[in-house]
């Protein structure tokens, strides 16, 4: 019989669920204060999932973008990990209910994340793949490397452009990336490793249904970032519905139909709302809460990062969902227990904007950082700086640092073993 | 349908089975050579055996000791490699059959290496793990992961102890590095990752049945072996058998019985022959051959590395199976079929030992170069420049490198990923 086995505590125990941007730095916040800490995630480490695409375009390695959980807090003091699946929330009663059995909780922190929305299509699940968890970028490299093994087996041209082809609905951040990653994949790594194929067999589409890409960025970077990607030979549609996928093709809503074996899902996501909240608490699967990150209707249930859907007057539809804000989100909430222990007063979520950027490739990036906006190499070493910055731990540092100086240099990547063999 | 569709070529064809050792240099020594060279295995990449139990015990990552075949022969000529398992070899007819069709040969070259022999026990592969393959270690990896985590929902010290256990049966490298590398995971890292639990719950048990540990090396290093892993808490049992495990108990010749959850076999290796072979070409799995590595009775099939059994005055039993030996035999070959198609006198093949080496822990390492038996911190800094030395590809030795020196200065490793979490 399984059992949390959490020890008693004279301090009150925060229950955080997810080890994500918001958890994580939630769990920092909380240390040496007095509280019992107990962080549960169904992970076994922290996923840094800005760099999930270089995992699927084999450029890194899983490990380089993953942190043990309890590498990161080792040597803290009342802080608790149980690796687990939560079940659902009884607030009335305090209680978690886990797969390692039920956590009672003086203040429970939903910190679960978002998951892709497939808004309903089960085919684009069944057939196709998000690009949420490392799980999901593993898969996609081992079935990419599968694809092309398969492409040398075939003899007929319009046979092997479907094996090669990939197709990704939605061009945000993910999409964008992605794709980049695949064109110099496509120019760099594909003519030497196999001569045998014309690397014109493999064609790469990015479908977005709103007029450009990055809607979140400036039309500057989308601008620059269609350029980019054109020059690159990434096919663009814009204003472009995906409206079904049956594994073989890929149906446009402008009646186009591109044969494809691989179609990847970057067009939405929501939030991963804990079952057993009330329905009129969540929204799109993100759950209410006031500017102190308190759940609507509740007195001591938190929600934070991508699942809080926290409104004012700038954000009528919530915050984006942005690590920035995950973390920001986590470090003032942490304050603010704090602050309720010791009976002073809140102080309500004030979100910083410190920029958003996306790389396309090789000397490529947008930048805009307030009413700057950069593109380029200095945009592209400033991205390049900044995740390294916000990567956990040395280790994973140096080891991401030399596989992009190893692939900037030699135009090569490390990582591309197929460790699945049958998929 | 699939094809091989491996082009026709004016020079003879030489099909080699297997990416390890033997066949990785044997491809090599052919490069530029008249020859049509197809390379055939299950796997698209190479895998560094000697340094999978650093894999299983988490000290790096899958990718840092496997290199991508295509990687390690890029642009070179007339070479073909192609993803695909052998099910069997039709001498008479020159073709071998494989899950991607048949294929012709001009000359078949057997390097598929050894599998573990658990010697008809069923048990043993079915509650217990090999330690041969890359799979296998990520699965120890991530089943030992997942066993201390649930050593932590346990009440009851016996059943803890049985989910921390570890009994590896074989005192050979595999057994000894992998015995040492867990005590080492023991005392540095369970500590600070597990504070809730005592690290004297864990219990490594190695076993085996000849009078001394690592038989093939010398007496000294033996010793010195036993004593350092003594030293470090492993339980050594010499002259014991492991009758058989059920998945709950590992039951000794001795009649003691061990509760345990996870059970590693290292005792024995046997030659991977294909079928189609004669019976009396095979003992134990290996293939007989001559001293130019012919298989016996054929006349364009021959058979290298660990699969390979080739005897002599000085090695009745047939050479040990080293990475050595079938790096050589490798080389041998390709020079030897050269000169057969040059009608030139054929060299039998001749062994240089170059000396044989194991790591137990840290500044813990044995070395025997002919009368030479070195251990301690000097041997453990030439185990690590050899094995730097030939693994494959400047960034796998870079980041090993760098995942050593890291290891080495702060007592931590970073890959202790748990990546299945549904074993």
């Amino acid at each position: 019989m399984l059992q949390s086995n959490i020890p008693d505590s004279p301090y009150p125990r925060v229950v955080i669920v997810g080890a994500g941007f918001a958890g994580i730095n939630l769990v920092k916040t909380l240390h040496n204060k007095p509280f019992q800490v107990v962080l549960l995630d169904r992970n076994n480490f922290h996923t840094f999932q800005p760099l999930l695409y270089q995992v699927a375009t084999a450029g890194l390695e899983p490990s380089s973008i993953a942190f043990p959980i309890r590498g990161i807090f080792r040597r803290k003091n009342k802080f608790i990990y149980r690796l687990a699946e939560v079940e659902d929330v009884s607030p009335d009663t305090h209680t978690l209910n886990t797969s390692i059995g039920p956590i009672r909780y003086d203040y429970l922190v939903i910190a679960t994340g978002s998951v892709s929305n497939f808004f309903g299509n089960k085919n684009f699940e069944t057939y196709g793949s998000g690009m949420k968890s490392l799980y999901e970028a593993v898969g996609i490299r081992n079935y990419g490397l599968k694809n092309i093994e398969q492409a040398l087996l075939l003899k007929d041209r319009a046979a092997q452009e479907k094996a090669l082809t990939i197709v990704i609905a939605g061009g945000g951040p993910t999409g964008v990336e992605l794709a980049g990653a695949l064109a110099e994949f496509r120019k760099t790594i594909f003519p030497q490793d196999y001569p045998e194929l014309s690397a014109d067999l493999m064609h790469i589409y990015l479908i977005e249904g709103a007029p450009r890409l990055l809607a979140n960025m400036s039309e500057q970077a989308s601008a620059q970032t269609h350029k980019f990607l054109a020059e690159m030979g990434v096919k663009i549609y814009l204003q472009t519905l995906v409206k079904d996928y049956d594994g073989e093709v890929v149906y446009l809503g402008n009646g186009e139909q591109i044969p494809t074996q691989s179609f990847i899902w970057s067009a939405g996501v929501k939030g991963n709302a804990l079952p057993g909240l009330r329905e009129e608490q969540i929204k799109g699967g993100r759950i209410e809460v006031d500017t102190f990150n308190l759940v609507k209707g509740c007195s001591n249930v938190y929600a934070i990062g991508d699942v809080a859907l926290m409104t004012d007057n700038d954000h009528p539809k919530g915050y984006p969902m942005l690590a920035q804000v995950a973390i920001q989100q986590g470090k003032n909430l942490g304050a603010n227990l704090v602050r309720r222990q010791n009976k002073e007063p809140l102080r309500p979520f004030s979100y910083r904007d410190k920029g958003t950027m996306a790389t396309i490739g090789r000397n490529k990036a947008v930048t805009d950082i307030g009413k700057l906006h950069l593109h380029g190499f200095i945009a592209w070493v400033m991205w390049g700086v900044v995740h390294l910055m916000f990567l956990m731990g040395f280790r994973n540092k140096l080891v991401v640092f030399i596989n992009w100086m190893y692939s900037y240099f030699t135009y090569d990547k490390g990582t591309r073993i197929l460790l699945k063999r049958h998929i």
